[in-house]
């Protein structure tokens, strides 16, 4: 699909948001924000089946998200900041884009105020 | 779903993510962020049937990210910050507890480097 003002076009962005888009995912996200984990450790909490957590981790690979690891028997995963930080620029990048608008409306309808208006008598 | 290590679970989350899931929706949001638009056009650049625009905003809208007032045949479409906000943070809170996580950790590993290791002989 070709998105004319789509400037900033990620490919990275149509896999990480997606990887986000589900509770449990995130959940998986936020567990391995506080420090790298084996998957029997992540799935412990969820209340689901290991193939389905092993499903939900593959999306989270795939994304660039999240890296796993086997060392022996034990697979161990960690977060990839990159793909985090891609996210989160995008949003920053629109929400800041946004407010400055709001900013200049706001200045311009304060110039508005203050200046009389011109009659054309 | 219980997830018991989701302590800052926010059911707007679930709504935000899944709408940026999108690329088509993405490109909405990115059109908006440089001011309002009307629903023709937020359609113009985009090669699809109205339709599924307003399909797409109103998974938006529904979001909380963008919202619409119509005034006389005109619908005008605006970005709500505050959901935005919300994605962002959650984002910019787990990528900055895994970059903690890892400055402790290369702290632990300077100072084992640093001393000598006990013996007990």
């Amino acid at each position: 699909m070709i998105v004319k003002y789509m400037l900033n076009y990620s490919p990275r962005l149509d896999q990480v948001f997606p990887a986000l888009a589900d509770p449990t995912r995130r959940a998986m996200v936020e567990r391995l924000s506080r420090g790298p984990a084996s998957v029997s450790e992540l799935a412990r909490p969820l209340t689901m089946s290991l193939p389905a957590v092993l499903q939900h981790l593959q999306i989270l690979e795939s994304s660039g998200l999240v890296r796993s690891e086997k060392a022996g028997r034990v697979r161990t995963c960690q977060i990839e900041a990159t793909a985090l930080r891609t996210a989160e620029q995008w949003i920053a990048d629109s929400r800041s884009r946004w407010e400055q608008q709001l900013d200049r409306l706001g200045a311009y309808l304060a110039r508005k105020d203050d200046q009389p208006e011109h009659r054309r008598d």
